[in-house]
């Protein structure tokens, strides 16, 4: 093996993708072995590859966050997987525009209304709902100017939906989970089993809110409880992702978080490679 | 679905990568479903990440095929999988310099020697065996200047290897079978069932030349006519798939030659999403 050049953080975010939807089981989540009929590997790595301009024009010529989440969102929507990395474009501009995650909490502290506003318009390319407000819906044109009234920076909006989306609250606790998830791969060691063990750990402990819009608060603490239940030897791992795929509950929101850890944690030396 | 903005050549490069890696099942190689031990999927998709600014270098400013090689060989040597992608190389950038198959082949009539020293330091980055050559040996530094003092070309150390070397062999028949795996994808239609299908059409028609400087020429020639079986329904697919994994024969060359006709099948339109 020949001495590792240090990868640029546009690649450390793409081998963050891409380790995380190879890494397997991951209940409920296309993984290496499980697609959904609708949304697949390929789209999640064609995803990968697609974002690269966006990373690029971050780590280059720096930017705003609004609109790089909303160049992103534009090149990867050029297949029929749906969205498939929109959180995580979410936590990963941030972390790329400042470094690191004291790095991202001074870009998310320095938003303002027009990142704001670039944010709704990259939402309304998605087929995502952030949890229901119901005062700024992003189908609605008035909402831009309700954003425009307030003078609503990105970081009001992130704040304004933390409470029913884990991914914004990450701008509001100053990246907490992403911390620890990075932390949890440091932990578990190096190699692809340790982004499995970490993103358990996270659902363990962690109702994830892609479940709750999806399927309601009960249905995502009967995950979590059944996730601490397989770490502690008395569920079937296999068993509990096959019941998830079945039933359609995919802890998107806690990948989101597991790229962003890995993003972090790769900066910190954590090898993928081993 | 939005409409797809069209991929750039780069783009192009690397979606084929990815999509050759992660069809499956292939029998003896690195697929969705099966590492080897010292490589595994992750590291083909780390390849395909790390190789985007020599495909960027290639579409937006030019340069010589033999740079662009090396120059990708060093940015993907950056893991412990050993070289993925060599082969797929100095196939995918006759093409995405030229364009396509017409222009592949003008880019190879132009290679000087130039092109041909930068290849074989390229080589010697590698663990990669072209096939044994008494008289051009990599390793050996008067072979640059047999080079010189031959003033062969690229295109000459092609033809020198085409007799052991299917994918050197494309340099020097035209991207003969690069056009006839893009006509079979075409062929066998969208999605990626087809890239399983035009690759097993291949395998039981050629006898691999990386299996065969591996294993031996019968070895190549068996897995070729047990492919064929496959094909006309005597032998099972699984089965065959396993028996070349547990014995380590991995046809890496028509893996190569597969990429390849993906970049070409996909600047045609062919549909990789359905």
């Amino acid at each position: 093996m020949r001495a590792r050049p240090s990868m640029s953080r546009a690649e450390r975010a793409q081998m963050a993708m891409m380790l995380e939807v190879c890494a397997y089981p991951k209940p409920g989540n296309v993984d290496r072995c499980h697609d959904y009929s609708d949304t697949r590997l390929e789209h999640f790595l064609a995803s990968t590859i697609f974002a690269r301009p966006a990373f690029d024009a971050a780590e280059r010529t720096g930017g705003r966050v609004g609109s790089l989440i909303r160049e992103a969102v534009m090149l990867t929507n050029n297949h029929s997987g749906g969205n498939t990395h929109f959180g995580a474009f979410i936590l990963l501009f941030p972390l790329i525009l400042g470094g690191d995650i004291e790095g991202a909490r001074r870009i998310v502290a320095g938003t303002d209304v027009a990142d704001a506003i670039e944010f709704y318009a990259a939402f309304g390319l998605t087929e995502v709902r952030m949890g229901k407000s119901d005062d700024l819906d992003v189908n609605d044109p008035t909402s831009v100017a309700a954003i425009r009234e307030r003078g609503m920076t990105l970081a009001d909006i992130m704040a304004y939906s933390a409470n029913r989306d884990m991914v914004a609250r990450e701008w509001t606790n100053g990246f907490a989970l992403t911390r620890r998830c990075a932390d949890l791969l440091h932990e578990h060691g190096p190699g692809r089993q340790a982004i499995v063990a970490a993103f358990l750990d996270l659902l363990a402990t962690e109702p994830d809110t892609f479940i709750a819009k999806k399927h309601g608060d009960t249905v995502a603490e009967q995950t979590m409880r059944c996730a601490a239940g397989v770490l502690r030897g008395e569920h079937d791992l296999a068993a509990f992702d096959a019941e998830c795929v079945r039933d359609g509950i995919n802890p998107g929101s806690i990948a989101d978080i597991t790229i962003a850890g890995l993003y972090v944690a790769l900066g910190e030396g954590w090898q993928w490679d081993s």
